[in-house]
């Protein structure tokens, strides 16, 4: 006798039923080596009609099991159809979030070292539509540039975290968002950095100040101007040095309608 | 010269600019005691329209100071009113995070104790419309009914959250929210319990299996018979004692579409 | 029969035994005001000779509810007595973290707004001794000393946390260990800043670069002339706004023992 | 002219000076694979005599840059040496924090799925000693035996992490450590579990009822009678699914001296 296969009087459907905050190690695809090896947390999520009374949970850990090794943009797709397969759904979601590591060279001496940025993507299939949507976090310093037009010297500047979203029509890869996001920056963060590299992200940094409003509004020009992007999200989140809470921007844009002022 | 004032080209306006994660102390309504002190996390976001460059991040700032002694579901509309007027913006957003604690009497003995909730309060105006979301976050017991009904004795079980969001076309109380969740869970908790208390809980829950479905689901049922509610999401997510991921389930439902099936 | 009381055979004593992460409202005592509501985090422990085979986990949340509306510096003490007492124990623990907050005036304007700090208290009571901890945990600004000296323009910096623990022969307010944390750092953290004290704090960190070795040393130069002070550890982590980690120094120093060099 | 370098009056040494929680991918060794691929956070710290003024902080990240291929237990040691001669110091501290997988087969199906482990590794390197620590959290379930014998059904149980450290004499598995928590646990967790499984856990827990006071002594017990072990910590944390609190419990034991009562 099986619990979850009973019919269910409550004719409530669930939207999402599955499991969350699983790890397991996977491999995803990298622009420059191929692939490289990470770990993930995974939510995973089917709808369930009204007459059911519960999913089989165990069969969500299975179909992670038979794929981690595997596991990119591309095949998120098929992952998602097992899904609602397995699971005799009609709506399947998958998330899933893991750290993504670039090597980057300091801007003078040219030394490498290793920079990490928080990945997520999203895909969510039903019999109408698929969607996926790739989130990246981008660590990287904003100075002020009030703070920088009324002192006689220097500028507070920080750590802000950029935030990423967008859904796109053709193939990007993470090295593309982060790049972006990083070239919109007052500067951007390295592992390692000598001497005269510190004096160059420093000066750097003070030639281009930029409130979280720029650094939103500047991403966001980009994100307008790539033809691959259909969507996106792109937020700021400066670790004020001078306060002890955040500046925060956020821009949410379908880029199916138009700007205002025909911008 | 006021940098933040300045015209700006981009043409991009902003969803959202404000501070983020900043903590004062509060003191809300209580059903009980009239009041109860506790701190809050607040996040304050007005937009930002394409033509000016920047926001005035202390005025957020000064507008929490002037209010933290009153802060209440019925004074987030003036908060919120005035920060569109000092930030002259066209919408504001205010999300403000606290603990809230409730004294409980344990079932049999009558023991009293408190046990502490995570609520959210989120309020967004804009010149058409006004609207409050209440979350609250219960821990509770739920206990599984597969794991019962193919045991010969015991049953797992485990903390779960129960998380409720809803938006109300009349007062509701952190409490009634809190009371209506924990009717439904196997089994509510306590800060204290003596031992005829813990033979209560066990046995109460042991005759209440719940899988996480049935937790969203029977809340629902009672959200659904509220006529206070508009609009909710009920989620859960079960810290299972058998695995080292959770078990997780979510319903959105906005009241003037009708259930399936005329339920 | 009660389980808890049976004799034990395997002969282990525990060192901690009792309950984690308990939540309440308190009243901590205040230098300006004379007390302040707050949220405190408790962790209280008692040993358990080797041959008793469990603690009454309910009697220390009972000692938390008679005490909450008391607690200090001073009533630890005997909150640790009660504990021992009614454990039945020799040794007891307690700790209790909380959020505290400071009204401090913005260096020109004068404009008033509350910060924040995390404090933990921690008293541990045995037969012989009695022991209490002050860990004070302040956010502040530090701008690299390296970054200023080989840069043309402009310096890095960040927000920084100093966090001191210190145990003292005489009362020590709790503003007085953050005094003294933010008089060493490059620039303090305020909750508002109008235009005149941004330009102040800019230049005042500009003038006064540190490296985290530095925050560290100096805090501790001032604790080795507080007479109060006989034991502390200051440690320091900049949240580098060139980097994705932090740069971190800790001293730890009982007084009664020399510094090098009769220093 | 290097900052860092200059002489430092304030005479007062600094006890760790480095960076903390950067984040590297990493191999480690694996009992049945060979070695796995994860991501470990490190911090890495060295000593700072009191007449200089500052160390080199990119050097550290250039250690791990050379290392991160071959990181295990064994070469500890080699990356702490190369720490002392490079940063030039008496002595040097490097932790390094990792998920760590584990295949397993479900008790009745045999099923395979992955557990994840939290495991760090603290080495310490001084003129005249060498010490590693090896930590390792295992996630298990426990049940209460008071619960089970006062009520006529059903036993609360929960999640409850034990967390063991260890120092040895010689080679330990991380999987030796994770099989022996374990084993003394009411149950242990699983990725998958089948029907049959479940319906085994869940009696087998039941069976093997335990407080968080036997948890650790169980534990400690069976770390007495392995001859590899010489220093260890075994803390135990029950989720409380009846309480919105953990109940705790830690034992420390250098096996050098002796048990009470000549145990």
């Amino acid at each position: 006798q099986d619990t979850q296969g009973l019919p269910d009087q409550r004719r409530i459907p669930i939207n999402k039923v599955g499991i969350k905050d699983i790890r397991h190690p996977v491999r995803v695809k990298d622009r420059t080596q191929g692939e490289q090896h990470t770990l993930a947390h995974f939510n995973a999520y089917v709808d369930l009609p009204q007459h059911f009374k519960g999913t089989h949970m165990s069969r969500f850990v299975e179909i992670l099991n038979d794929h981690e090794r595997e596991i990119s943009v591309e095949s998120f797709r098929s992952i998602l159809e097992e899904m609602r397969a397995r699971l005799e759904a009609e709506q399947a979601h998958l998330e899933m979030a893991f750290p993504y590591f670039i090597m980057k060279q300091a801007p003078v001496s040219g030394v490498e070292s290793q920079m990490d940025y928080e990945v997520t993507l999203r895909g969510h299939l039903t019999p109408e539509d698929y969607q996926i949507t790739i989130q990246v976090q981008v660590p990287v310093t904003s100075l002020c540039p009030c703070s920088k037009s009324i002192s006689e010297y220097g500028a507070h500047n920080q750590r802000s975290h950029v935030d990423l979203q967008v859904r796109a029509r053709d193939f990007v890869w993470i090295e593309d968002l982060v790049e972006l996001a990083e070239a919109e920056a007052s500067c951007d963060l390295y592992g390692v950095l000598k001497r005269p590299d510190e004096k160059y992200v420093t000066e750097h940094a003070y030639e281009n100040p930029k409130f979280v409003e720029d650094l939103v509004r500047d991403i966001a020009r980009r994100l307008e101007d790539d033809e691959r992007i259909v969507w996106y999200t792109v937020g700021a989140e400066n670790f004020e040095s001078i306060h002890n809470h955040s500046a925060y921007a956020w821009i949410e844009r379908d880029k199916r309608t138009p700007l205002p002022d025909g911008a």
